[in-house]
């Protein structure tokens, strides 16, 4: 992970005079959607899925999922070095769910938990919503800074509260920072959350939309104690609208976490066509796509930062969905999205992502996935505009 | 409702020597599943919503569902008598999905609720979860004993406990008792919840799932206050693994509920599916295969009971999924449940659908959704064999 400073480069943006009011067409760099042109053709799988397998795709599915599902990404977490087995795996409504039903398991009214500052926003009201205590630990180029939380959980315990219930973190490509772990503090977390006891949930959806750099043992391959609660998706390896994703951890932990999840079992029908699309080597192949579409989308978007907002330093992430932006101190981003989506490009502001009260407020985050090219240029000349009106 | 004794039925049962052992094919009276041949056809649909509609299939869904869904049920409900609009309607995983959704909404830990003696058995975990006590209120032919429930009322009242927040009930072909309310029983509940200001959740997944007699207003149309929060699927009207279901009610509920549906957007892609089958009428040529169907297996189950077991007693429902019988006081329904089991026949002990301690022993729900003809009298043969044993 660099950081680079991007404040030397180019003047193009008073070259480009600015037009007012909504563009016709509206940017959107807000969300994590996928590039349209990556949506997979499911039209087969759905096809098999809904006459071979209807008895199967149309009733009520099993609770834990089904199980060739199960097994097919018990065979996956292996392929990246996880010991798992299907019966460790259970399926979710995607990984947001997987992480409510976790914290329903683990939390009470008021427990302390640890995440990173900043840390993935919508995660933050699910946790607001147990009414946790926020511990916040900062990142560096290595990742979360491991010797900041001890000091920190050493201060929180002397003053004599509730211990952590869990750590939460996104050690590959983390949302927004883009920020990967480094090996020696995955380990030196998982050494940490060992000897406080604490459950560590590894939120893992970017882990293969990976451009370059070495790939480092996951927390849960490193896990030997059933103390990592992972979270996967199939929105990164497939399409965000199957709504699919499951949780692995331990077999009595899930035991007692299917208990809660009162929906029942997922649909059988989007888990079917996930089953008959990864059946013939389809996820692979996609996973191919989306790492040569989202290099090429990030390496545009980062010569368009260069370009349109030389005043801006970025991170480079060698993987994941989003650039994450510092602008200079006295721009408030809250602001600049505003005016940024007046002009026609939707953005989050930096300060959603905190989960406590002191956010900066110069901070962005930039999703590449949704455009390409020539629109992802076109995107960041307005929020150069917006930016302007500011100035 | 009708509810006869069969006591003096046939001596069928003794002529039949009874078969040792695990039956090769099991059959299941005990779940809700639909019936195999309904499931219908949904695969032009599904390529629809795969090619045509790929963009938004395979992207995040806005968080209230799709709007096209939420028009068609707003049409669907107005046609049975409700005034509603989209905006009232809340896409979500399921009726029980919507169930949750709607406590984590009202309730607080250790709130009072209403509940009918016996009730919807998975409602119960999903109750308990919040942490609630247990109003228990009877039924009789007329449905929940509103009379009943004033009387419950003030005395909870008097003896100073919390209020209860609210009254939860199966109208319409209530499950496991079959019973429908009547029409004065229906607005009397309605003046008690609003005289004491307690919302009520009209669960309604059988409504459609009408033989005969006469279709009396929901709750939902015959509500003037917005005190009523109605519990839809599609999980009755096509097929259950489809897991779209809706909760109808005032626009601020709703509003207030979104926020508490952390797993963002229910899966947009069934969603198009439901819409592309119901915009050719398919849903209501399915409600009419259903009746059909469903009133046939009815009627092969009552005579079943009839001629297999001559000491129950059982209601003879108008709709809906199930026969709720009355076996002679002596019969534990656990431990026939067990030896049903053993017979080849799984049935669900009527103790499961009280929420309080002191359930009868000697009631059973039986579904005759999910087989027909020759294997519901098989069903009831094997039953009979086992209730034998316990004799």
């Amino acid at each position: 992970m660099e950081h680079i400073s991007l404040s030397r480069c180019g003047a193009r943006l008073s070259a480009t005079p600015p037009v007012a009011g909504h563009a016709a067409h509206v940017i959107s760099f807000d969300s994590g959607h996928a590039f349209p042109g990556l949506l997979p053709d499911l039209t087969a799988a759905a096809q098999t899925a809904l006459s071979t397998y209807r008895p199967e795709t149309l009733q009520y599915a099993p609770r834990p999922g089904l199980s060739e599902l199960r097994e097919w990404i018990a065979g996956y977490m292996r392929e990246d070095g996880v010991r798992i087995s299907a019966d460790e795996i259970q399926i979710v409504n995607g990984a947001k769910h997987g992480l409510e039903l976790a914290c329903r398991l683990l939390l009470d009214e008021g427990d302390p938990i640890v995440v990173t500052a900043p840390t993935y926003f919508t995660a933050i009201p699910i946790f607001k919503s147990f009414g946790v205590e926020f511990i916040e630990v900062p990142q560096d180029g290595e990742g979360l800074d491991v010797e900041r939380l001890e000091r920190l959980l050493d201060q929180h315990m002397q003053e004599g509260r509730r211990p952590p219930k869990l750590i939460y973190n996104i050690p590959d490509y983390h949302n927004p920072t883009g920020i990967s772990m480094s090996l020696r503090r995955r380990e030196a977390l998982l050494q940490l959350a060992r000897s406080r006891r604490i459950p560590v949930i590894e939120d893992s959806p970017y882990r293969k939309v990976r451009f370059e750099g070495e790939l480092l043992p996951s927390l849960k391959a490193l896990d030997r104690d059933h103390a990592v609660i992972t979270l996967g998706t199939f929105s990164k390896l497939m399409a965000p609208g199957l709504r699919i994703g499951w949780v692995a951890a331990a077999r009595d932990f899930l035991v007692r976490m299917v208990q809660l999840k009162a929906d029942g079992g997922s649909c059988p029908l989007t888990q079917r066509i996930i089953i008959e699309f990864a059946k013939g080597g389809g996820v692979a192949r996609h996973i191919e796509r989306v790492q040569t579409t989202y290099r090429a989308q990030r390496d545009t978007m980062l010569a368009a930062v260069q370009g349109w907002l030389p005043a801006v330093s970025t991170t480079v992430p060698k993987g994941g969905y989003y650039l994450w932006l510092q602008f200079p101190a006295q721009v408030d981003t809250d602001e600049l999205a505003k005016r940024a989506a007046h002009e026609g490009v939707t953005v989050l502001a930096g300060g959603r992502f905190f989960a406590g009260k002191d956010a900066p407020k110069n901070f962005m985050r930039l999703a590449y996935s949704h455009h390409a090219g020539a629109e992802i240029d076109e995107g960041m000349q307005r929020l150069a505009r917006a930016l302007k009106t500011m100035m």
